[in-house]
């Protein structure tokens, strides 16, 4: 008898205990850009804005993975919304380089077969990330750049539009302030096990004509690959190309055997702090696990996942930051 | 007595065997392109201008690290006199894209501190790789594509020529032929210990406009590192972005123990080759590690070291390579 009460009980504790192997049945994590980034520096307003914004992006891709679709076009819901909207250096947004241009790149990455698309220096381009995936589909190449980019995206149904449509007054200003890195990224994990990371930015403010930074570069700026994760990075893109962040934090798992989190500490903190390499990533491996890691003050970020998370935060210090959870 | 001659036995022996951990003062390892190459496609003539210029590249890199200079001097000269000749698919020689024009990419990583260059899409620069190093060593950026790269090679002093300079009958009579992949590079390590690895390309005969390969590609078509090796890639450059070859070949030394030729076989063979990823690497580690790893029928290549090995060669199968060892 006291064997049958310990049996059940063990069996209630089985039932129970939330198993850490089960993978949950997706997993969706955004950016929307790394850098210096403190409470005082935003008003109420700005900062729900953000939050808003972020939260719609997280719906946006949500809503794909929810029934059942693909992680591929999930993180490509998610960051066209953020491309869509003037509060993100990507898209609508993007900064400004040196003679006043916008100039975009983006990048898109399929962890099932590693097949990628990438665009850079695209100037009339309404959303390059839809552009990324249409090189990876539909061309025999992985990375097209200015006015190649802009004639095949033209050609295969991407909207184009006028250079001013990506004028807007506030970041116009900002091109005299601060240099203001920052990025738009999403990783995914889909209900079928599919890895995908897609990654989109307006590049640095001021920078030099023609500059291409980490964010189209494959195993720098964006990685999936179904062995171990996919990784959007946002920062200091010169570092992130240098250290082939992304790529060697799915190395650092696949061949050292260091967890998603281990591996973007080492890499992050490890790696580019020491050398004032600024930013940071967010990631999803296999199994369902993901990080959010920076070495700044601040990342516009969010996940949601199948178990019921939701989240959405802009500063490290989680007592600071008007982190939102649902 | 008799322990004496024992004694004096393992010395001889000790004093005799080539230590394998010694390295040597100073490898150079260049390539000229992989691809389908049998010997019945070329005429003696053809064969003996080809590693006439092998041999050429690697005497002029050479010079450099023989008087103690630096593996990115010796590298950037192998590769400007492959650039300065009509028989590689680089600088002078470069293929034409589908609209006729020449792009050009090129880049430059320095093991020592991870500093690197590239330029991409480039149609007036003599020489792309100095550009590169240009970018590397002048720019705050590490990446810059066409006009941009442009403008700031000017203005930086390096050589610009018009692009009727890259037009070459043979090579514009390929662009009706068959597609032929191509690209220049060599990495070398010197006295110092450093490591480093350049690479420049002409791209894919009849890409699209504004496509960019893996040659510019940090982590992908070439990286230096001096914790583990220098790598320069040739072949279907739009594998090598999505394998990461280059960082990957350094990422399995440094986290998984591989050697050198482990690392290669693992990439060209284990990874590129069932997916139809042709082409191959030469490399050196920073114990003096060499390899020329390729999945085709042919890599023009050669390498020159500090003990006297000095070689240059083309086809896959060493009986029907027309050798030459010095």
């Amino acid at each position: 008898m006291k064997y049958l009460f310990f049996g059940i009980a063990l069996f209630l504790i089985a039932a129970c205990s939330p198993e850490k192997s089960q993978r949950p049945d997706y997993v969706l994590v955004i950016h929307g850009g790394a850098g210096v980034m403190n409470p005082k520096d935003f008003t109420p307003e700005l900062e729900k804005a953000y939050l808003d914004k972020l939260q719609e992006a997280l719906d946006s891709g949500k809503a794909v993975l929810k029934t059942g679709g693909a992680a591929l076009d999930a993180v490509v819901a998610a960051v066209k919304v953020m491309e869509d909207s003037p509060l993100f250096n990507a898209g609508k947004g993007s900064v400004f380089s040196e003679t006043g241009e916008n100039e975009m790149d983006a990048a898109i990455m399929n962890g099932k077969d590693l097949s990628a698309g990438a665009v850079a220096g695209v100037r009339t381009i309404k959303n390059p990330i839809l552009a990324a995936r249409k090189v990876m589909e539909e061309s025999k190449h992985v990375m097209l750049v200015r006015d190649g980019a802009e004639k095949f995206a033209m050609e295969h149904g991407v909207e184009i539009v006028d250079p001013s449509y990506f004028f807007d007054q506030k970041r116009y200003d900002a091109l005299l302030k601060a240099q203001k890195h920052g990025t738009v990224g999403a990783v995914a994990l889909d209900k079928s096990g599919n890895l995908a990371a897609a990654t989109s930015t307006g590049g640095m403010t001021n920078k030099m004509t023609g500059r291409v930074g980490d964010t189209p570069i494959i195993g720098a700026g964006t990685y999936a690959n179904n062995n171990t994760c996919a990784v959007s990075a946002t920062g200091h893109g010169e570092f992130f190309i240098r250290y082939t962040v992304a790529h060697d934090i799915s190395a650092l798992m696949e061949y050292k055997g260091l967890t998603l989190e281990e591996a973007a500490t080492e890499v992050i903190f490890g790696k580019l702090l020491p050398v004032d390499g600024t930013g940071g990533i967010i990631a999803v491996d296999k199994d369902g696990n993901y990080t959010m890691t920076f070495n700044t003050s601040g990342m516009f970020r969010g996940v949601v996942t199948a178990d019921g998370k939701r989240e959405v935060a802009i500063y490290k210090i989680f007592s600071e930051s008007p982190l939102i959870s649902q």
